[in-house]
């Protein structure tokens, strides 16, 4: 596709769907087709994909894809009428998480996962207010939107919100870490919840990230979410697990609230649950969503339709027999050595973090300021992008290169990403 | 599937998902099966589908499911990469509105379209407070579920919600009709325009299903909706139809503001727009927007991702092909004939509405005082059921059977569906 291509791809976007649609990388990527770790140009361009967890098995599947097909052109219906791929696929959706959690209620998107899951809270606690980080995102509707510190929601927030730092280990307070860090953190949570205790809202409950992903993915004080969740329910609170981006093998682990110990009241599910396809879910002890639905009818249209669920329960068979959350870890490991390696050899790489197959690399203007290199990071992603390497940036700086390749991704893959960092840090 | 077999999807539905989920028929009904206008239990049983909107070129229509199997098999991404297909379909979309309604924005269910929507207007207006009827449904997210006067939101209704009377025209208040009545109703909605106009709320907007339906379908009083977008733009409000239900060739028309004589500021979209693949989205005047967007980032993960618009544009493809919008308003004229045969027959039937390929039938216990026969309609449902027609009820009073087949609708169909209420109506 030629350059004027792409202009005009551009102008038709503009045209059709308005200005300000959000769009990777200086120079867009177009795109026609994927498989596995490899998304493809029309030109013969290859991109190692280092930045979908949507596709978490790969892109286009095939055991996913037949999955889809079989079950679309068999029957597509909605949960009004009886049909066991729902319960086939809840019951197996449930095994992956503690016995505590027992009860799914399906859905299409994360941003519908979260909403429903802060009702979930309302009902059982007849309050609204809620505590989030100071550098997140958790989803698109009015309600969720109100717990985007990173974009300002319409109309501004609701007295209902209360936002604390992000549990951040690298640029720490006072030089504080382990249980002291923890315990700063969750001090702030303490008095986050008197405060909304004091207010008319009262407190309902924290919906969190486990891994903190876009506040930056630090490396989580030892304790600190286990203390948080203590301090929510001492208060009679939900804390609910946003596992849109952690969850189905990210970290090495099913579920990333796992790495910090804990088993939530409420998990809410998306992005790669169906591999691409739209589902998405709550997971909650069944008392909280029984008692949620004696309060409110919730019915969702194409939410864990016979598709639906066949795609999904395609995507935990591959996970399960390509033994993906094992190589979640292990390949984890082997790239965040070869991260580290780099490190040692770059200066503008302040901090290296990961938690299996998903890393941050905090980039500075130097090591003793820890002064956030946003352009550096900005430099870096398109960089890459020209090299054939997708990934992309988060963190409440913007200077955190975010990594977080299809699970499939193997040693091989990872030679060439850290190959290709390698070249263009040495360029900078 | 025996009687213990569907005890047992019962149990495991209750044990997995809780109770409460919403289930149709006093005998649920198992399905595996569906091809056209027909579902196919696993023992034979066939059912003629006069019920459901989603697959509104028929169930497992082999153009949409090749249309999806072939996108799926070659890429699946999100709109931050560039791709013809959200380009394509959102032009060809477009094509089908009136020139004023000019940018898209693509979701995944109704509901998110929704609270889009009514952010738009709020972007637009500096203002909170919403119209609806006193009768309806909108979806299931925390904000649009203000909405829903059918179910009482979490935390009850906020101040920001004005619900008018829908416009009965069978039940019509002091015997008018015409453009008295008409008036009647217009009146409501100006006094709930200043009602919110002397609130904290102010005036943002009124959100309408242009037929209805939910409310029962009404025969609309003339110049009724004409007139209230016209209050609605006097008070710098925003007129959204919600087009879920009536878009997509239902009403005979390819949208059912079409039949008001209107073109909305906002018009909203969901259900049949994938054929059952969850996508959704809202149409909009380009500044209002734009204007919106300049505000808030909006993405949708799943949202015009290269698969949904592929499938989407399969449906525009077959309904164009196919002739449905054209089959929808003959086949539809064609079922009112032998409706208003019906009514003329039975005493129960009070008032006989339709719109294309979407019915009311209104039953009463007694045509002059019009008093609604609720308990008559389940029983004509779930009567139908077992005679092997699938319907459903609607309306304030719960006593408006709802038909609603896939737009494939012949009138051979037409004939068995009218033969068997005959019969179930004879058997009351």
């Amino acid at each position: 596709m030629t350059q004027a291509d792409i202009q005009e791809l551009l102008e038709r976007r503009e045209r059709l769907l308005g200005p300000g649609n959000p769009l990777f990388y200086d120079d867009p990527v177009h795109l026609v087709r994927g498989e596995g770790v490899w998304l493809h140009g029309d030109d013969g361009t290859r991109y190692l994909d280092c930045y979908n967890n949507v596709p978490c098995v790969g892109h286009c599947h095939p055991r996913v894809v037949e999955a889809l097909c079989a079950q679309a052109g068999t029957l597509n219906t909605h949960t009004r009428y009886l049909h066991e791929n729902i319960l086939d696929y809840a019951e197996r959706l449930l095994d992956k998480f503690d016995d505590s959690l027992d009860r799914v209620a399906l859905a299409c998107t994360g941003s519908e996962a979260n909403d429903l899951a802060m009702r979930i809270a309302r009902v059982d606690t007849g309050a609204d207010g809620f505590i989030c980080t100071n550098a997140t995102y958790h989803g698109n509707t009015t309600a969720v939107s109100q717990l985007n510190s990173i974009f300002q929601p319409v109309g501004g927030y609701g007295k209902h919100i209360r936002m604390v730092p992000w549990p951040d280990s690298y640029r720490a307070p006072n030089g504080l870490d382990g249980e002291a860090l923890a315990g700063h953190y969750a001090d702030e949570v303490a008095a986050a919840i008197e405060s909304l205790q004091r207010s008319d809202a009262g407190f309902a409950g924290m919906l969190v990230c486990p891994l903190f992903a876009n506040e930056g993915l630090p490396t989580i004080p030892e304790g600190y979410l286990a203390r948080v969740m203590e301090l929510v329910h001492d208060a009679g609170g939900v804390f609910i697990a946003d596992e849109v981006q952690s969850g189905f093998g990210r970290t090495g682990r099913w579920w990333g609230h796992e790495q910090g110990g804990i088993v939530p009241d409420v998990v809410t599910l998306g992005k790669p649950m169906g591999g691409g396809h739209p589902i998405a879910g709550v997971v909650a002890r069944g008392e909280l969503l029984d008692n949620y639905r004696r309060h409110e009818m919730y019915f969702n249209t194409f939410g864990g339709n016979p598709v639906s669920c066949a795609v999904a329960m395609a995507v935990i068979d591959v996970i399960d027999d390509e033994g993906l959350v094992e190589n979640a870890a292990d390949v984890g490991r082997y790239v965040l050595e070869a991260f580290r390696d780099l490190q040692s050899r770059y200066e503008v790489i302040g901090d290296v973090r990961g938690s299996g197959l998903f890393f941050g690399i905090d980039l500075v203007t130097d090591r003793d300021s820890k002064a956030p290199a946003a352009d550096t990071a900005r430099a870096v992603v398109n960089n890459m992008r020209h090299k054939g390497v997708l990934m992309s940036k988060i963190g409440e700086h913007d200077n955190v290169l975010k990594l977080r390749p299809p699970l499939c991704f193997s040693k091989d893959n990872a030679d060439l990403l850290v190959a290709t960092l390698d070249k263009v840090l040495a360029q900078l």
